[in-house]
This record gives C-alpha cells, structure tokens and sequence, in this order.
C-alpha cells in the first residue's frame, strides 16, 4: 500500500490528538483510503512535556525546518498557534512544495490573504477544517457540500466559552463574573479568557467563515466586536420574559451588496434552535439559496474532536494527493453580489434596550419623543419593578432603526438628567 | 477550461432543478473547479410536460441508452426514481465505465449491496447525497469530514411528511387524520402517503445512514418499522405534560457488539435539539467517538434543496475525474465491532405506556403486578381525566425493559378484563 509522509509542528493538545489517531485508525484509515499515513516528524519546542501518546523518540524534533525542508514530507500539519513564526513554517513549507494543515484561526484571519494566495500560486492547499467548530464538517460543508449555493448569510455560536458563560447565567441566574468563575473552575475558560470573551476569537473564525460563504477575506480590523463582558444578569432574565435568548453571535450577511461583518451578544427568538445551543457546543446556521437554512451543531473544543477535524483534512490532502490531483479544493471566489463592506453604523436592526431613569412623571415621554423625532418606533415597552430608589428600568424593543441613529438617541437620551446609568442596547437578529 | 459531461436519465421535479443549477450556476462552477460541467443528454419518457426550465431540443430523448451507451458521457445521473428499471440503467452504465449519482434511496436501500459491489469492482463510484436530508451534506460528512471516527448511533428526522402531521398535531391540537390533510393541501404528502406515514421511506434513510456509519449495509426486512399512523393527540399531549416530544426517529445504534436498526414514533426529551424539529425540517443527530455529538438540520425536501446534493454530487466526481482519481470516495469499511444485528425483541427502551382501563378499584394494583412479575419497574405513573363513562386512561413511563417481556405484560394486561382498548406503548429515546 502507497503511503503518505506528514510532518507536524505543535506537539500540543490537538497535536498528540492527532498522533494517537492516527496511530489507532491506522487499519481503518488504511482500509478507507486504500493508502497509510505514516508520521515522518514531530516537532515541539518542549519535547519534556507528558501527553497521553508515547512516539518513538526519533520522530522528535525541536527544529521545524526538520519538517520544512524533508522533501519525503508530503503534508505539515501546523498546530503550534500564534501568528509568528507559525507564519514563516507554513509559508516555507507551501514553498518547499507541501500542503498544509492547520486549526490555526487567528493566523488564517490575520494573515491569510497573502498564505493562501501563496498556497493558491504554486498549486497547494492549506486547509483549516479544525479552525472553525472542531470537529463539525462546517469548512467542508461549505466549500464542497454547498458548492452550488449562494449564501445569504452566516450565523455562527462558535466560541464555547462565551456560550457556557451565557447560559450558566440564564440556566443558575447567576451573574457575569460568577459564571466565568464556574467555566474557568470546569476547564472552559482559560486563565486569560479574553479572547474568548470579548469576541475576538469568534471574529477570527466568523472571518473565515465568511470566506467560505462569500469568498471575501475581510480584515479582521473591519469586523465588528463587542464581546458579552457587559452582558448584565437582568438584561438576560428581561430579555427571557420577552422570548428571547442572548448569544454571542458571529453575523456575516449580505444586505443587497452589501456585506456586514459582526460579533456581539445577540436576542434571539426561544424558538429558533440556535437560542437552544447550550454550554460549551457550538452551532452554525446558514442560509443558503438552494439548499435552504440549515444547522451544524457540535462540541467547539476538545482535543479529540479538533484532532476528529485535522485527521479528515489530512486524509482529504492525502487522497488528492495520492491521485495527482492538483489541486485537493475548489478554489474561492467572491460574490459578485458584493460590492463593499457595511460598516456597523449603517446596519439596520430591531434593538432591545434598556433605560434605568427617575421614577417619575413625563420620563417615558422624553425617551420617546427623541426617539420619534429620529423616526425610531417602539414595538414594546415595559416598566420594570423598581430597583433601588428612586430608579426604575424601563425595557424596550424597537423596530427595525439604523444603528447611527439609534447610538444618536441613545446618547442624547443619556444626557437627560432623568437617566441614572448608561443606556444598554443589545441587537436583535431574527436570524 | 476541460470539460466532464454528463447524462441525465428523469428530467422531473428535481432533474429540471439540476439542469436549471447547472445552467445558472456555470461560470460560479466553472471559477470553482477550473472545469465545465456539460449536459451531453437528458432522457425522459416524458419530454411534453412542462418545465421551469427550457433546453434544447436537441438534448431531449426518450432512449436511456441514449445516455447509457455514449462513451463521451463521464457520470450518469439517474433521477427516474423507482427500482426498476432504473437498477439495470445504473448497473449498465457502471459497466460502461461511467460513474453515477442518484437520489434513490429506495433503490440503493434495496439494491445497494449489488450495485455498490459492481461500482467498487469496477472502481467506479455511486453517489448519492440528496438520497438523505435532501440539501443537509449528511452523507459527504459522515463519510468524510467525519471519517476517522466510529460511529455509537445515529438519529434521524428523516422524513418531512410525517415530521409536519406530528408537528401540526402537536401545536394545533388536531388529530392525525386533520393534519394528514392540511399536509397534503399544503402539497407536503403525496395523495397516496403510505410510504411516507408507515416508515417506509425513513426506512430506506435509515439503511443508508446505518451503511456509512457502520459500514454495513442492512436488508430491508431487518429493520423494524413503525409508521405513525396510530399516534394519538391524546398520546401526544400526554408525553408533552411528561416533557418529551413525539418524533419519528430513524435509529441505527451499536449496543455492545449488536447493531440496532429501526423506525417508529419515539418520545424523545424536550431539551434535545431533536424535539425542537417541526414542520417539513430534517435532522440528523450522530453519535461519534472523536467529534462528539454532532446535529445536521435543514430541508428535508425541495427542489432545489434536492438538486443542490445532486449538483454537489456531480461536482465531486467531476474534480476526482478530472484527476484521474481511480476512486473518488471512501471504501466504506464495516465496523469490527459489530458482529449481529439485535431484534426488536431484545431491545432494552424505556417506554411510554396508556392503558384505557376500567375505573374500579384494583385496575392499578392488577396491572402494576403483572409488570412487576417481569421484572419491569414504573418511573411514573398518572390516572388521567375520565373520557368515556367509566374508562379512564392511565399513562406510565417504565424504566428499561426488553421488549419482548414488555410486549407480553401488554398482552397479558390487555387479557384482563378491565382494559378496554389495546394498550399503547411508545419507546421513548434518550439520545
């Protein structure tokens, strides 16, 4: 039986994931592709480290360029992280006339125009199935599965910490900081959990997913990010009484030609199944023009369902290989449906907010009246129990409102001595 | 830009949906794969109906040979539905070297382990994504993106029809026979539903489904099936009061070294994302080892829906021939696991149990006896409202039982003389 040689980089969670698939599958992989994989080479930094998979000691490297430069290594699997020098290997490697893999989300948003324009160039491909939701097929239900369809538009829970912090509060009523507190205490935030939780790695792979959708690499600078740290208790329990979960949501989707690019907690309906994705699982809802609205939903971390996704990107890889086949995926290509990017003050969206104001008369008709003048209307109201003295929240849902005008009123409002704290507007999607 | 040329045999509903695809689509497919997808035929014995779509008449025949004998033609396509003749065109155009996609589910439910075993001789291959989940990429992923993994069960919403009468009961309160008919004027069951309504074709879903997770490709008269047609409103407001949703589930699991195959109305928890499944929607829920809990939602039908997995289908073996790819998918490899099937009979469920029984001291205590003789313990138990004069159901949840001792408490209760219609028992599905 033909073989083929892979070289990793990152001998990490996912990488000794990866390892130990690849080691028990061997026979059914084998029997599947009619070929074997054979690991040619590991390279980690720290070769100490335990992992639950023992290798034989001359796999092991610490030099990259062992994986780099071996001309007998048909395909690098990259899973080290970070942007530098991650960048180098896999750019060197395309070079030396590999094909990549990589889970690498925040490398491919960041820097993936020039990679896989240099992939592309010289007729290789660098896939990144476990970048987005692990182990679900999303990059090749997209790219492949879909092939035909146009898309409409991209929704994606993909960051599971953020969804466990949101439905801990929902589910235990309990606060933002409590419920962190709980995710990092189960392994499911990190230390540092920032990017989780301010939405910057739901950005990076919403990038990614809306390359696949609309064939666009947008700049990381130009997506819009407001994570779920100012997320309050009470605003998921008012949001609730009115038939809504709050997500943190990744949005790409096309308005006439226009694309809008967005990550911030969002209403959405109770009955829609994603407003049902609990905990730690991510979801991915696409609308598509043939084949319809559909759902991917999945754990969207693990080591061995990351692992799951970089074993079928290499068996893919290998398979087109093993054929000679140029080029092992279709190429992207832009919608030309689109012609620019829709930046956040233009969007057009249905809003709940929330007014914390002075108990007294003729407030109410303050706030409306600003936000009449700015042609806003209120599809509800409500005037909650009062909470300290003399203040009362007042939530709100208004229709369909341009965001410029919305933050106008809002800050106008704000300026009215009636309001005793900051104005909260969550978006609404109707998805 | 080379070309790959295809043939199409049923030029109906989803047929047209495909010329219309590729047609519209070209230049899209085209950029994607740097190849063109040419209809060379299309045959139907039909060619006066009206279509949404208009070819020329050049390309119409009524003479499938027309297509199965042109050696210029790569991949036929077959789309007339039915087993024969439509088995013989397949097997015919294998043997003329070409390579097949078709949307039969009956047929390969039926006539697959043939047709599968003359395509892998001939080192051809028989795709046949819009056979399940219409749109929904189920069978690329579970053959692919999930193809490290082994399979524990899966879990299907599979059939739109019955989906919709039990959704529409459920949330009009109407009863089966009302909802058959407002899915068929609403053009969502065929005049004559048996095949939707009995299971039939969830059945050949199944199979399918059961064949890429398991490898084994199981005879039709091995899976048990149960249709809906004796699902009452009353059973299903009862199991709603017990927090569980009626579906019909296509079920395929391995318990220890035995594979369970069947299809029948299910309880199913009304936290699962499966119970949130209404109307003509598919679902697709898959238990793997390495990626975990997977769900795959979208249209279960539809033209377009269909002819998106067809064109996909077309586009696959279009790129692997342009390669030279002797095959372009995977050997499907029957799980090692498994070593027989296990008979409803030997099932172990809990279940859902009515009983319409005499309103008289003692029913309870008789019936209880009679369980508990077998073995079988009561989770809960509850006397509903009097219906008729002196009969009152009586709705309990067992815990795990083996079928075969349920099935005989029942006929031994419904023996006795204070039962007064057959009693109904319902597997309820924890999934």
């Amino acid at each position: 039986m033909s073989g083929i040689n892979i070289g990793l980089i990152g001998f990490g969670n996912v990488g000794s994931g990866v390892v130990r698939i690849l080691r028990e599958r061997k026979t059914l992989l084998g029997e599947k592709m009619g070929l074997q994989i054979n690991i040619k080479k590991i390279c980690d930094k720290n070769l100490q480290a335990k992992r639950n998979v023992s290798v034989d000691r001359s796999l092991l490297t610490n030099d990259p360029y062992e994986v780099i430069n071996d001309p007998q290594i048909d395909i690098m699997v990259e899973l080290m992280g970070g942007i530098h020098p991650a960048k180098e290997y896999i750019a060197q490697a395309i070079k030396k006339g590999k094909s990549v893999v990589t889970a690498n989300k925040a490398l491919l948003a960041q820097e993936g125009g020039e990679l896989f324009a240099l992939a592309s160039g010289r007729g290789k491909t660098i896939h990144f199935e476990a970048s987005v939701g692990a182990g679900i097929p999303i990059v090749k239900s997209l790219r492949e599965g879909l092939v035909a369809n146009k898309f409409n538009g991209i929704f994606g829970i993909v960051n599971g910490t953020s969804n466990f912090v949101l439905s801990q509060m929902a589910t235990s009523n309990i606060d933002f900081s409590d419920a962190l507190a709980q995710a990092k205490a189960r392994g499911f935030a990190e230390k540092d959990s920032s990017l989780d939780i301010e939405g910057i790695d739901s950005a990076h792979k919403l990038v990614l997913l809306a390359y696949l959708c609309f064939g666009k690499l947008v700049d990381m600078k130009d997506v819009f990010v407001e994570g779920i740290s100012r997320i309050s208790l009470s605003d998921i329990n008012y949001a609730k009484e009115l038939g809504f979960s709050i997500k943190l949501l990744a949005i790409a989707k096309r308005q006439a030609d226009e694309l809008e690019v967005r990550v911030h907690p969002t209403l959405i309906p109770q009955g829609h199944l994603l407003s049902s994705v609990d905990g730690i699982f991510n979801a991915i809802y696409v609308s598509s023009d043939l084949a319809g609205e559909l759902l991917f939903y999945g754990p969207g971390a693990g080591q061995s369902s990351a692992a799951s996704a970089v074993v079928a990107d290499i068996v893919e890889l290998a398979q087109g290989l093993k054929a000679g086949l140029f080029r092992s995926t279709f190429n992207t290509v832009q919608d030309k449906l689109i012609r620019k990017l829709r930046r956040i003050d233009e969007i057009e969206s249905r809003y709940y907010i929330r007014f914390m104001a002075l108990d007294k008369p003729g407030v109410l008709a303050k706030i409306a009246g600003i936000l009449a003048q700015a042609g806003i209307s209120i599809a509800s109201v409500t005037q909650k129990e009062r909470r300290k003295a003399q203040i009362v929240p007042i939530v709100m849902v208004v229709h369909d409102a341009r965001e410029k005008d919305l933050r106008a009123c809002l800050s106008a409002i704000d300026r009215l001595g009636i309001i005793r704290e900051k104005s909260v507007a969550i978006r609404i999607e109707e998805v």
